[in-house]
């Protein structure tokens, strides 16, 4: 049979938890309400994508939803309509007040929805709400942390399986390919979301010797010349070779919320160098695991990082070599560029709750990518815990 | 050894041509200049993902590019920037004239980013450029057309290895995720480019059964219940059982330029007003294809489908059963919707060199889904073209 689940997904107490989130930090700006329709940010806010608007307003700590589709979505705060210019007269109809501040999603909606919701509510003063939304989502709550450990063990498993479906003469994309297959075949949903509008990517970042080198015009970590200039980062058809880092960094989305892990596999010897650089980037996500905790500023732990690189005598390799990335992590959840950013003007204060993944990774000319990626946990008073547990030693494949 | 391909990678034939089309409708609206961010439009312009911006100037039939990565873009009319605030000053420089009229990308780019630009260039008069880019790029050039027709003979090959997929007991999931591979070995590039921010799928829309009739939030024409709330269309699950219909809508991007291919299959028999829906829309295809040439109205290809459908007496089950699809067909090339749209009140006049995918689909409870998708090229006098050309028969597995 057909089947509908035409209600909010969330239990009332997680909602009341995550919209008290929101109306805390709406308070802070004195924002009375706010309109939302960013895909990830009303998964969020109902666990479920509709096609419409939530509304939330942060004296009465009350969420409305005003749904297009799907249209069969039930309950006594659910509103079905067919544009947004439909909302005010149900707002009057139920007696229910906006405030004189509503905050729309002004960095994640097109200038035409932005200036066509405005006009929806021109008589008050309109401001951007999205800062607000990312800060509240940068916190997770212990069930949105659950579901981030899901896809954590879910990844692990999958990367375990790397080295045995390795055949020699594959290239990277042959490789990619039976990757993918083995995380659909776990239950990835395949589904990898970004924030903004300008970065692009399928399944995974495979990086195979020196294409690990090659720019990217997207704002990933690591570049890599792609399979097509309509798609420029990643697996490029590169064949496998002794003396070669793979580096793999796949889609870790098992639960609508993602871990993000990297993990490098190598055919034969590496140069010294390359294992230095590998230990190199273990040792600063040991150390920042081991500092990371409520309070400290994100750019602290940047600086940690170049601390290290620079004992090391590796700051020409770091975060790429041609180019190189400007940050060494960033949140992750629902979306993989999350809050807190790990970068040298990074404004965020860690805080428990903040789930991070760190990437100190270094590009060696000849051989390739090597370091590790995991995603971690700021939790209350002790090291960060690490969601991804997959082997951290370069692993022969 | 790392590479780069550091120029515009179209033909100066190419982009000439390309350029006309956007340069002849800027005119029609007197816009004199346009700035281009969005990564579609980009590829439309350049042939390549570049972060930064396009200047485009209607008078002079001119581009001109302005680069933040890959920050080794080189060419005579390409400047690398840091940011946006930086164009003016190297326009002072170059003594480049913009105009008055200045169009930017208000529904592709969001209120942030236009309001940012408008600062940039808060002299002049700024209106929308997207509009006019969307009709553009709506006629293709004998070369776009080659690359699509390329993809859908690669997407034709994958789509008769199907049948051989298929092993008992499989659920809609695990067939699909051999599609996937079939398709991904074959050269697909997986992404799957979808104007606007509100529609997301992952590789395929596979729907068994009474999953078809599952209403999803998407925009797209059929719906299903998806394998998770996160991303709710398409396979959710269902074991393929005698009696059931397979429909497979899965990607067709080969090229950076995508066909739309549906085909349906099924274990044993299925009911005869199935059959005789699925002729229904082979036989709307058909007749579609026949009358639509330059001039037409996307509109009047839509009338024509209804009265087809009406003359057999299956209109509860046209383009869903529980919920209903609006349009039957959408033009198809760097997105999968893109214009022509034929829908009741589409506005859209058919011309040559547009690439239409045509839908028209029906859900047959009980039974799923039937139905074919082909993608078309309108020509100058002759019936349209079609470039996906798998049996269009229901195939057994």
């Amino acid at each position: 049979m057909p089947r509908s689940n035409n209600t909010i997904l969330l239990s009332p107490e997680e909602l009341s938890l995550r919209l008290s989130h929101v109306v805390r930090l709406m308070k802070d700006d004195s924002i009375d309400s706010a309109l939302i329709n960013d895909n990830a940010n009303i998964y969020y806010l109902t666990g479920r994508i509709i096609d419409g608007y939530l509304l939330l307003n942060s004296r009465s700590s009350s969420m409305w939803a005003f749904v297009r589709r799907p249209s069969d979505l039930e309950g006594s705060t659910t509103f079905i309509i067919r544009k947004p210019e439909d909302i005010p007269a149900i707002l009057d109809e139920h007696n229910i007040q906006l405030g004189e501040k509503i905050g729309l999603e002004r960095d994640n909606s097109s200038w035409s929805t932005i200036h066509r919701l405005s006009k929806v509510f021109e008589d008050r003063e309109i401001c951007n709400i999205d800062h607000i939304l990312m800060a509240a989502r940068s916190v997770k709550t212990p069930a949105e942390i659950k579901l981030i450990a899901n896809s954590g063990i879910r990844q692990t498993e999958v990367y375990r399986k790397i080295p045995s479906l390795y055949q020699p003469g594959m290239t990277d994309l042959d490789l990619q390919i039976e990757i993918e297959r083995q995380l659909r075949l776990a239950g990835c949903l395949g589904q990898f979301r970004i924030a903004g509008d300008s970065m692009e990517l399928f399944m995974a970042n495979i990086l195979v010797g020196d294409n690990a080198d090659n720019p990217s015009p997207y704002d990933f970590a690591m570049g890599g010349h792609g399979a097509h200039p309509s798609l420029p980062v990643g697996a490029d058809g590169t064949v496998i070779k002794r003396g070669h880092t793979v580096m793999v960094d796949a889609n870790g989305n098992f639960t609508g919320y993602m871990t993000d892990m990297t993990r490098v596999f190598t055919l034969g010897e590496i140069p010294e160098m390359a294992r230095r650089a590998h230990d190199c980037s273990r040792k600063i996500c040991h150390t920042i695991a081991e500092i990371a905790r409520p309070g400290v500023e994100a750019k602290y732990l940047y600086e940690k990082a170049i601390e290290i690189v620079r004992d090391e005598n590796l700051e020409d390799y770091f975060m790429g070599h041609r180019q190189h990335a400007g940050f060494i992590g960033h949140g992750v959840g629902i979306q993989i560029n999350e809050h807190p950013v790990i970068a040298p003007r990074s404004r965020d204060i860690l805080r428990e709750g903040n789930v991070i993944a760190l990437e100190p990774k270094f590009v060696i000319p000849g051989t390739g990518a090597v370091g590790i990626e995991n995603t971690y946990v700021v939790t209350a008073d002790s090291p960060m815990q690490c969601l991804t547990t997959a082997p951290e030693e370069i692993l022969s494949l």
